[in-house]
This record gives structure tokens, sequence and C-alpha cells, in this order.
């Protein structure tokens, strides 16, 4: 088929996410190799956002590919039921890597339903009902991890389930006060925090589930000290400590998990994306020791006819192997240091660039029409000359792909990348910026 | 790794769905091919659930496989974003086997996220909230699909989301008053539902979601104009029709899908296990061209990172191709006329046979301690002294693998089962129903 064809027959026939139908325009996208991509026209772009940042070996990975077809000619799927060797094998896997207070795994086909099974389990196993999450979030679209989605994606899902609370994140960048210090920036967060615990009673809510550091909604860092706080909190009150590693799990910030780089051991661990980066879909939830043996005698009311399915753990195996043998945590703390350096230098010499956050291979750049008073670029929610969309596209024309969130830009590469490709792609993305500098400047 | 090691490791590590962990003894599989499963042990079996009845074409599909290995070599995953020629292909074949009046498709990874998404489309859609489904019914266990989950696997969601509301589906078989005829049985079910759609506020009302023919809960087929019933109610205001075809559609029924038997048309049908038979994971949304164009201007509030994912799609394609290329609809017609007489023999020559409801390839025969009574076999939501998996074990100890619920065996082999087959294994159904009557005779 022409590129032609396919966006046609695409758009008569596929409904798209997050989007009005009427007005997309897709790329046809028709080759992929390591962090490129190729459109039916031949021309090549870099994958800068490793597709919804999960492509973290990127793409055409053969290790990961033989293993797909290896499974294949033995078994695709068999039933949850059974004992299979690469589903115990992959669930091993996990559990070793994670810390040694873990004790086993339920495996899902995303990071939507790899939350719905960690809060299910939480109020199983605490008896409780309230869920705690926050604000600036995205958890996914089905009702239950729709409903600790903080952001507006979770509109649809309302009137949302009884018990469901927000509360704020720690997004120091664009509190209303300014702190001191990141210990003072936790002091005042933790406080807030077991305030309103105390307020929703303490003994009604399973869980506190947050992302570890804030994915989609723009990389939110957390200052030192919180997320032990938040851990305190929740062992004062037995409430569950839920970590969202589906962004940022497997290596994404420079560790295996992102809580790592906190010093916190969480009760509940839901993950996908890099668990295969999606050559075949797999989810999870990992859960502690002390929960894992509660339903050696309680019934896990948690199903689904996909859990664990074999050609995904055969991808999840590989795709762990290849962390390992590819020494992918080192590289990228090597290139990440050197992400960091360059944005730090982009914030520096832009007017547009209000803040700079990252971790790793995860990063986002926040736009703002003036760094003193950091008035966004575009209005919360709101896009209305499509001034984003404009930049998102200026950088695709320069080969640089990447997707935005309100005033935001993500850019998190494939783990994979070369010191030397992201130097050329950085060096597109502050072009871009220049004209940002020009656009505001008038 | 042995069989031992393979099961040891599945049980030090891995959550199994709705059990008490400590009390499992998970069967270890290494060998699938067509109807038949091996164990470690290499003891063979025929596989008469289709494994969770997604199986349809059986294990080892050679054009399944090959298609995954060639779309492997290509891509693996890109984003929903993308037009991609995979997804377009299958949107459109997929849409192309439905009712004219049907538009556009919405992938996910199962079943329970396509009953997510189809609840939400109705839901924007119509602007209300109210969601009614049935007793008898499963759906999903995400929070949303488990919802509308009417039988006792939804406990863990409660409290539940507020405006789900259940009504109780046509069990002729158990109903406290007993039928003239399909047609009278009819006309109290659609009064009873029409009664409770103007209790509850027609306009609030967004979908009534069904099995077209329940599953799981025991292949309850609707008497003769229940659907039309239904329709017509949706019709009268503005309800949307929703047909979970997750269990029932892609051939199973012997048409390609269950509503097909009942000559009506739903406003949006959720599917999943037979696109795939679950090669990869794969379940979807079909909406009517009316919905559809909606979309074309309201932004669809929908969205996972896997929707449509490359390689799924590959496996769909080739799926839907072998259905038509190997004739399975002429054969599941004829075969399942074979099943259908087979099971009204053991009806007839069984005491312990209550009933047995079938319809293509896909049956239960409901077990009793007493055929004019009707008592069954064990008590609702118990089996204290294990007869029900002591029956199970019966027929796996000679080679017959399905499972069961409440008081009802499934049998649902996979599609491509042969006559002789067939009449293999439901040999071995009615010796071990022999010793179920002799039980019983006690
Ligand atoms: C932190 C986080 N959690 C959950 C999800 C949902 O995952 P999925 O799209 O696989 O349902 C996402 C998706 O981007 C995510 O970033
Ligand atoms: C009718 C029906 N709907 C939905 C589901 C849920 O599908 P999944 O297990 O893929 O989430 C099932 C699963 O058995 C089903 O039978």
């Amino acid at each position: 088929m022409t590129g032609q064809e396919i966006k046609e027959m695409d758009l008569q026939y596929n409904l798209h996410s997050w989007a009005k139908q009427g007005s997309l325009h897709p790329m046809v996208i028709t080759k992929a190799e390591g962090i490129y991509l190729w459109d039916s026209d031949g021309k090549r772009y870099m994958d800068m956002s490793s597709e919804l940042v999960n492509s973290n070996v990127g793409h055409g990975n053969r290790d990961i590919i033989e293993a797909i077809k290896k499974q294949a000619d033995l078994f695709c799927f068999l039933s949850p039921a059974f004992a299979l060797e690469p589903r115990a094998k992959l669930a091993k896997m996990v559990i070793d890597r994670m810390p040694d207070t873990m004790g086993k795994v339920f495996f899902t086909n995303g990071g939507a339903d790899a939350n719905e099974n960690a809060i299910k389990i939480a109020r199983m196993y605490t008896g409780r009902h309230k869920i705690m999450s926050r604000y600036r979030s995205y958890h996914g679209s089905s009702f239950g991890a729709g409903n600790i989605t903080g952001e507006p994606r979770r509109y649809a899902l309302e009137p949302g389930i009884p018990g469901f609370v927000k509360f704020f994140d720690p997004y120091v960048y664009r509190e209303a006060v300014s702190f001191a210090s990141e210990e003072e920036a936790t002091r005042f967060y933790i406080t807030k925090l077991r305030e309103q615990v105390q307020y929703e009673g303490p003994d009604s809510i399973a869980a506190i589930v947050m992302e570890t550091v804030t994915g989609s909604n723009g990389i939110i860092i957390p200052p030192k000290g919180y997320l032990p706080g938040v851990r305190k909190i929740c062992d004062d009150y037995g409430i569950m400590m839920i970590c969202d590693e589906v962004m940022g799990g497997w290596c994404r910030t420079g560790k295996m998990f992102a809580f790592e780089n906190f010093d916190v051991k969480p009760d509940i661990v839901s993950f996908a994306k890099g668990i295969t980066c999606g050559y075949v879909q797999l989810g999870g939830v990992a859960v502690s020791k002390k929960i894992a043996a509660f339903f050696d005698d309680h019934v896990l009311s948690c199903g689904l006819t996909y859990s664990g399915h074999p050609l995904a753990c055969a991808a999840g195996i590989a795709c762990l192997n290849y962390y390992d043998t590819a020494h992918i945590l080192e590289h990228v703390n090597e290139v990440g240091a050197v992400l960091g350096e360059i944005e730090e230098g982009l914030k520096e010499k832009h007017a547009c660039v209000g803040d700079v956050r990252y971790i790793g291979l995860w990063s986002a750049i926040e736009l703002v029409k003036d760094k003193a008073t950091k008035e966004a670029l575009v209005p919360y929610g709101k896009d209305p000359d499509g001034v984003m969309s404009a930049i998102i596209k200026k950088l695709l024309a320069k080969g640089f792909f990447t997707y935005s969130h309100e005033n935001i830009i993500m850019v998190a590469p494939p783990l994979i990348i070369t010191e030397e490709q992201l130097r050329e792609a950085m060096a597109i993305m502050d072009d871009v910026l220049c004209e940002v500098d020009a656009m505001i400047a008038l």
C-alpha cells in the first residue's frame, strides 16, 4: 500500500486516542530501526520520545525479535492458570530486580490494567476502600486507572468512583510559595499530605498512589526526602505505598526503577512499557512478600485472559537480559549527564525556557512567555493558536520527533542513543527554541 | 527447565487469577498443537475449553505464526498516533465483517479494556452517565468492566461506580415462573426491562450492555425476540445498545458475531479473544457510523499506549483471513450440530444433567442433584466438598481439559475440532457423567 492509501484507510476505519478525529493528519510510518523512524516518503526522524516513552531499547532489537520468533514456534498463548516456563522465568527476573522486600508479580497487558490491579490488591489487603493519588498525574484511561489520574483525561470517567481522593504533587517550580531549600519544600508537602490523610480518615485509606517521578505531566521530580516522607505516612497509618513505574521504571532514570533514586521501598509497584519496550504488550504489578503471603489464604480477585501472556513474557525476558548485556544503566547515566548539561545550557540561553527537568534520559523543557513571571507559553488546558503544536511541527520538520503536554516538550530518547546522536538532536531543539524566543519577543 | 522446576518457580513468583495462592497446583504445559495440550510429563489433553474460550483456531496455527514473524522483522510496535498498514487493514477487515451500520474501530489489548472504552464512548456520545448491565455476566475485572459485571467477581471493586445498574438476564431454565413459549419469556423479560428503564430515568441511561449470549456464567441464550426487544427499548429512549462479543464473536456461535443469530444490530460492539485467538493480545470496540461521525468534532477521550499494536494487528489479519480460507463458519455449523445432538443425548441419558445449552461450538452442561426440582449440584457461590473440581479432575485424568463455573461445565473446543475428535471427547464426558449419576444416586 502507498502512504496515501494507508493514511486514508487509517482515517476511514480507526479511532485515534485523545483527539477530534476530523482534524487528524497522522504520519504514515513504514520503517523503524534503532532511534530512527521513517515515514512513507522516506523521510527519517529521530524518535526523541521513544514513542510513548516505552521504546527504551529502540526499534528492531534483534535479541527481542528472535525471542519472539522462537516463542511463537513453541506456543504463543496458554492460559494464566498453567505454569509456563516464560512466565515463571520473567516473574523471577522482575522480583530479582526489585528490593528484597518484594515477593510476587501479577502480569497484565499494559499500564492502565497494572494500576487497576494495584489498587484492587491494596483494597483487598487492607480491607479499606479509599485511594489517594495526585492531580498532576496520568495512570491510564480505564475507570480505575483513570479515576486515580488527576489531570483532565479523567473527566470522561466522572461521576467517579467513591473514595478516590486527590492531593497536590510537589511541583516546586510552579508552587505559589517559594522554598528556601528542597528540605523546606519537602516539609511543606509532607505536612500537607499528613494533614489531608488525617482529615480523610487514615483507617479508610488503602493506598497512596504516585508516579515516582511524574511523567506525562512534566517530569516532576520530587524534592529530597519527599518519598521517604510519604513512606513514613504510609507506615504510620498502615497505608500501602504504590509507585507507578510504568514510565519511569526499567532503566529510564538511570536506575532499574525510579524509586531507587530516592531511597525508598514501595509496597506495590506497577510497571509496563520498558519491560518489553512494547515489542509485545506487557504490564504488571509487583507486591511485597507480606502482601503476597496474605493471598496464600485469601482469594486474589484479579484476572484477565492475557495475564502473563507467554509471547509477551518471552519478549520481556529478552528485553531485561538486553538491559544487562548492553550495559544500558551505565549508558543512561553517561549520556543522561550530557542531556542534563545540554538542557541547563538551553535554559540559560533561551528566554522561552522557564525550567528544565531531567533524570537519566527522561526530561522536560517547560516553555514560558516570561522567565520572571513564569507565565506559561500557553494557558492551562488550552492552545487556541496552536502554538505548542507549531513548535512540535517545527521540530518534526527538522527530523526531531516528540510530543508536548501543555507548555512542556518531552525529551526522552531511546536509552541506546549515542552522545553524538543526542548532541545532533539537541542542536535541532536549540534552533527551534531560538525561533520561540523570537516569537515571544514580539 | 524440568516440569517440577517450572512449577516451583511459577508458584514462588507468580500471582494467579481468582485463587488462594496457597492451594494452587497448576499444570505445567510445555507443548500445544491444534486442539491438544501436553504437560511436562508428556501427557496429552484435548483443549475442550479453547483455553479461556479464545483459542478458536487452536494452537500452532502456521498462518498466524508466520504473520507474527514477518511483522516482527518490520516493526513490532509504533505509537497509536501514527497511520500504520497493519492497523489500518485490520480496522477495515473488522468493519467489513460487521453490519453496514458500523463505522470505526478503537483497538485495545483485551476484553476488559474493550468494555471500558465501550461504556466511555456511550457516555461521551449520549452525554448521559448511567450504564445498565446484567447480573449473570462477566465483562472483565478492571473497575469499569468489573462494575458492569454482575457476578461475584465484581465485589472487590465495590463501593462501585455511581450509576451502574443491574437487571436480570433471561435465564429461562432457572426462572421462578415457567413460560408457555419463548415468546412469552421474551414478553416477560422485555416488559420488566422497560419498566426498570423507566424507573431509572431513561434520559440518564447511556447504554445497556449485554453479552449477546452470556458466556462464563453458563451459555445463557436469549429467547426468540429478546434482543430485538432490547433494541426497541434502546431506540425508544436513545440508549446505546452495547453487545459484548468478547467470547461470542469471531465464529464461535456459527456466525461471525453472536448477534447475527438474533437479527439485531448493536450501536457498539466490544470484542477480543477470537480476533487473534490470543496469539498476540488484542481487543477493541467497533462503533456505528453515527457515533464515529460524532467524534469527528468531539474529542475521543480514550487512549492507551498499545492501542492497535502492530504485531497484534498483523496476527489479527492472519487470523481473520484464516477463518475465511479454512471455511471455519461452515465447519462450526456442521460440527456444532453434532455437539448439540450429543449434548441432547447426554441430557436424556444422565440423571445429573439438568440442562444443556449450545450454540455453534459453545456449550454448557448444567449439573443438578435432581432433574425435577432442578436443585443445583453445588449451592450457588460454593463448592465446599470440591464436587465440581473433582468432576473437572476426572475429565482431566481422561485427557479432557476444561473448566467449570458454579454447577456448569463448559464445552467450547477450538473451532477446528473434527467430528471424530469431538465424539472422542464427548465419550469421555459421557463416562464421567455416569460417575456423577452414581454419586447423586447415593
Ligand atoms: C505513569 C503511567 N502510568 C500508566 C500509564 C498507562 O499505561 P497504558 O497506556 O499502557 O495503559 C501511563 C501511560 O502513559 C503512564 O505514563
Ligand atoms: C464476555 C466477556 N467480556 C469480557 C471479558 C474480559 O476479557 P479479558 O479477560 O481479556 O479482560 C471476558 C473474559 O472472559 C468475557 O468472557
